[in-house]
C-alpha cells in the first residue's frame, strides 16, 4: 500500500475526520519529523500539528490525543522504548498510528496500524528515506483534509531532490575535507538554522557532533540568533550556518552578514549554491533539510576520517543501562 | 481591563470564536512564552497553539493566521523591529493581537488590540511578570474556549508562586555562589529539562549565559539527552539540571541518574526540593519555569560578580547595526 493510500484508508476509517496529526520520536528520528512540523504548521488552516520527544508524549499525554489523531511515530531499530511506548499510547487512545523503522522484526510494529519499513544506507534514494517519507504522509494528509495547493509541485521536487543531493555531495567533496582540516578540534561547534531547516541545526548538533564525535555543539534558529546567542561571536568560535532557499533566507543571509563581519571560523552550507532552485520555488523550502542531511554526512564523515574516531563508536547506547 | 475581561472581549468579537493562539516574540521574551506553548498543546482539546521566532512568523506567515486567531506579541523594550512587524502582520491579517512590553512609548503597542504594560525588576511579584501573565492569558483563553478543568487550581498557584519564589531564593544563595565559584570558567554549560520548563533551560542558555556572561552554552531536553547528546557526558562537561515537578519529573530523575554515575560537574536546581510543592499538583508543573527564571537570576547574578562581568554588559546588542 503507498502513502496515498495508507491516508485514505484512515481518512476514510475516521468519522469526524483527521483533526491532528502527531510527530512523535526520539533524537535522530525526531529530527527527521521536524520538516514535516514545519510544513504543517505553517500550510494547514485547521489541521494541528505536535511533535514530541517520545517520552514526554508518553508522560504527559495531550488531552487532543484520541479518534480523531493521527500519530507518527518513527524509530530506526525499532525497538526504542519509550517510543514503543508512545506507540501503544496512542494506539489505546484510539488514534491511527503509522509506524516507521528500518527494522522488520521492531516491537514498534505491534501497535502499528500502518508500518512503513524504510530503506536507509549511502546507495538508498533519498525520498525513500524516513525525512521523506514523514514529509510525504504529512502532504499527503494535508492535501485529503484541506486540499494542498503546492501538491503536484511538491511531488515532482521528490522525484528529483536526490539528484540535487548527488550532485551536491560532490560539490562539497573537497570543502568537506577542508572544514574536517580546520576545525576537527574545536570545543565548539554552533550550527545555524531556519525554517524547516532548524530541526536540522539541532539535528547535526545532536546526532552527528554530539552522539557520533563526542564534539560539543549548540544549535540556534538564525532568527534567534540576534536576540541574545549573537554575543558569544568573536574570532575564535566556530560557526556552521544552513543557509535555506526559500521564504526564511533572508534570516540566514542576516546572520551571515553579521558573522562575515564579527567572526573568523564561519562555514556555509548553502542549499541553493549546490542546485536546489531547480525545485519549484513554491515548495523548495520543505526540501532544504533533505538536502542538508546528505550533505552534512560528507562533512561528518571527513570529520570522523580525521579524527580517527569512527562514526558508530559509542561509549553509553547500547552499551550500558540508562 | 484584566485579563480576563481582554479574553472575554476578544471572544465575542469573533464570529467563529478563537481557533488558534499564535505566540511570537525573540530571544528572551520568546523564553517566557513556552510554558504558554506547553500548557495549551497539552491542555487543550481543539484550540491550535504555535509559537514563532518573530522574523520567521514575519517571513514565513502561517495560513492558520487570520480573524479566527490570538496573536500575542511580546516585546520588552517594545521596540525589536521583527516583532513590532509581527504584531503588523497579525493585526493585518484581522487576528486580535494582545502585546505585552515594559515600555509605555513602545511601537509594538501601535497594533495592539489590547496592551499590557507590565512590571519588571527585582521587586515586583512574578505573577506581574511576563511568563506568567502569558501564561494567565493562555489559561483564560482554554477555559472560555473550551473549559478548563484546572482553572481555579491554577489561580490559586498564581497568588502563592511568588512566595515559593523568595523562599527559593533564599535557600539557593549560598548553592549559587559556590556554582559560580566552581564553574565560572568552563568552556560549556549543558543545561537540561523537560515539559514545561525545556523553554527555560533554553533561555537560561541563550539569555544568561550566552547573551548576558559570553559563556558558551547548549540546552538538552532531558528525555533527548539519551538519544544522542549524553555521549559527551564525562567528568569534565558541566551540566545544569532544571527539576521538574509533574508529570515530566521521571525524564530529569533518569537523566540524573545518569549523570550522577557518569558525570562529575552536576548542579541540580529541583523545584520540587525548593517547595513547589504547595500548588496543587494538577497544576504545578506549569509553574516551574515561573520558578526556575527567578531561581537562575541568582545563580547568573553570582557568575557575573565573579567572572567581573557585568549582566547588562553587550558587545553588539544595541552597540553595532545588525
Amino acid at each position: 500500500m503507498n502513502i496515498r493510500e495508507i491516508v485514505g484508508k484512515i481518512r476514510s476509517s475516521k468519522e469526524d475526520g483527521i483533526k491532528e496529526v502527531f510527530l512523535v520520536a526520539c533524537g535522530g528520528s525526531l529530527v527527521d519529523m521536524y520538516a514535516s512540523q514545519y510544513f504543517l504548521q505553517s500550510e494547514a488552516r485547521e489541521l494541528r500539528a505536535l511533535s514530541y520527544t517520545s517520552n514526554e508524549f508518553v508522560h504527559a499525554i495531550p488531552k487532543s490525543l484520541g479518534k480523531s489523531s493521527v500519530v507518527i511515530v518513527c524509530s530506526h531499530g525499532g525497538n526504542t522504548p519509550e517510543t514503543v511506548e508512545a506507540a501503544k499510547v496512542a494506539s489505546e487512545k484510539g488514534a491511527a498510528t503509522i509506524t516507521l523503522t528500518h527494522n522488520k522484526d521492531a516491537d514498534l510494529i505491534k501497535y502499528a496500524d500502518y508500518n512503513i519499513l524504510y530503506e536507509w544506507g549511502n546507495d538508498t534514494s533519498v525520498e525513500d528515506n524516513p525525512m521523506a517519507i514523514i514529509l510525504n504522509i504529512a502532504v499527503e494528509i494535508l492535501n485529503q483534509t484541506e486540499v494542498y495547493e503546492g501538491y503536484n509541485k511538491f511531488m515532482e521536487g521528490l522525484k528529483i531532490v536526490n539528484d540535487v543531493v548527488k550532485r551536491g555531495q560532490g560539490l562539497v567533496a573537497e570543502r568537506a575535507k577542508k572544514y574536517a582540516e580546520k576545525y576537527k578540534d574545536e570545543p565548539i561547534t554552533y550550527v545555524l538554522g531556519s525554517g524547516a531547516s532548524y530541526g536540522h541545526a539541532y539535528g547535526f548538533s545532536i546526532c552527528s557532533l554530539m552522539e557520533m564525535q563526542w564534539m560539543n555543539a549548540s544549535a540556534v534558529h538564525s532568527g534567534e540568533y540576534f536576540h541574545g546567542p549573537f554575543e558569544v561571536t568573536d574570532k575564535e568560535t566556530l560557526y556552521l550556518l544552513l543557509m535555506n532557499e526559500g521564504r526564511t533566507r533572508e534570516l540566514d543571509e542576516r546572520a551571515l552578514k553579521f558573522l562575515n563581519k564579527y567572526g573568523a571560523k564561519v562555514e556555509v552550507v548553502d542549499c541553493k549554491e549546490l542546485g536546489i532552485s531547480v525545485i519549484d520555488s513554491s515548495v523548495v523550502e520543505f526540501f532544504n533539510p533533505i538536502v542538508f542531511y546528505s550533505i552534512l554526512c560528507v562533512y561528518r564523515g571527513e570529520l570522523a576520517k580525521l579524527r580517527n574516531h569512527d562514526l558508530d563508536t559509542r561509549r553509553y547506547m547500547g552499551k550500558v543501562e540508562y
